[in-house]
């Protein structure tokens, strides 16, 4: 395998791991302790709890050795980041919400897909927070075009209607100017075309007074 | 093992399973593919891959087997949440920040801790989308103090400076009113006494315009 295979195949491993994480965090949530039927189905979970332990203590046996690697290669964090990083876009990243997130050659940004029971807030309903965090995130890409990273300012979230878990919504974002001439992003998330939540994020302008 | 026992017994495992994630999510990120000191132990880097393959397995494996337990129970969604489901405070949610919550029975709320590279969003900074998840979820818990949880109304957030990666930084939350009577939660998150991002969340208000 040459250089540029393995570091596909590294990346791909990587994502794959990021991608059992994530559906082992939903599920782990989704089988309640005090659940009615979980008494008929007790021995089983112990014996899933087992199992459990064992990949924990595999984990930590990992963890361990990529502790030590870590060292080894010095402050890693000042090295070049992998992709998929991202708490939002990044595929590598366990905690990323299982979305889509692009952006087009016009600076609008989106992202797409539904989110299970480990964003929940509210019973059956995504966290407001994780709206905010997902709006901010799209809304910084359609910023970000036309230039470096957006820093400091204000984002602004407004709750319209409440947003389902398992439900396939779009979050986009594209930017405008303000009456005062302002560069903002401004952006929604819907779902069957129903805005749920609205954003706008303003780039260290006066804003929103706190 | 008596039946209470056993629950705390599940608990703890389902938290320690959500550690051992949480671990292996920082550290998958923390190993850059492209990093210079990366050839040197590609082996090693193989052989943990493999491992990983393993566990992926594995996890494929239990997830199966959860599912299949899910579906025996019917909609688990229904039934009560297990404890530390929030994607905030739920410790046992692989994805919520390593934080410490708490409301005092003034109705302050806050959350503690530092946030690592799974929450990176500028090169060394915590993601502005993830203040603004932490201080929604803590300006709500403030607010629920006071009856039924929030829902609707706005939550406006203005980024004063970089929240840097690995330093303790406060969030917190109380409540005020605003000129017009209406009730509402501020807070801010600090670092060793310094503002770096302060909010406000209003319930059902008309609110900032977007």
């Amino acid at each position: 395998m040459d250089e540029d295979a393995k570091a596909v195949a590294t990346a791909l491993a990587r994502e794959s791991a990021a991608d059992g994480l994530r559906r082992l965090t939903d599920l782990l949530l989704r089988v309640a302790d005090d659940d009615p039927g979980l008494a008929a189905i007790a021995q089983e979970l112990d014996r899933i709890t087992e199992e459990l332990d064992q990949i924990t203590e595999e984990l930590d046996q990992i963890t361990e050795e990529l502790d030590r690697i870590t060292e080894e290669l010095g402050a890693s964090d000042d090295g070049r980041r992998p992709v998929g990083v991202d708490p939002v876009a990044g595929r590598a990243n366990a905690c990323a919400p299982p979305l889509e997130v692009w952006c087009l050659p016009d600076g609008t940004a989106g992202a797409s897909g539904s989110l299970g029971i480990t964003y929940q807030g509210p019973r059956g309903l995504v966290h407001g927070g994780v709206s905010a965090l997902i709006l901010d995130h799209v809304l910084n890409v359609a910023l970000s075009e036309q230039g470096p990273a957006a820093a400091g300012g204000e984002l602004s979230v407004r709750y319209h209607r409440p947003l389902p878990l398992y439900r396939n919504f779009l979050a986009t974002g594209r930017l405008s100017r303000g009456a005062d001439g302002e560069l903002r992003a401004v952006g929604e998330i819907t779902v069957a075309g129903v805005v749920a939540v609205s954003a706008a994020r303003i780039v260290g302008g006066r804003g929103v007074r706190m």
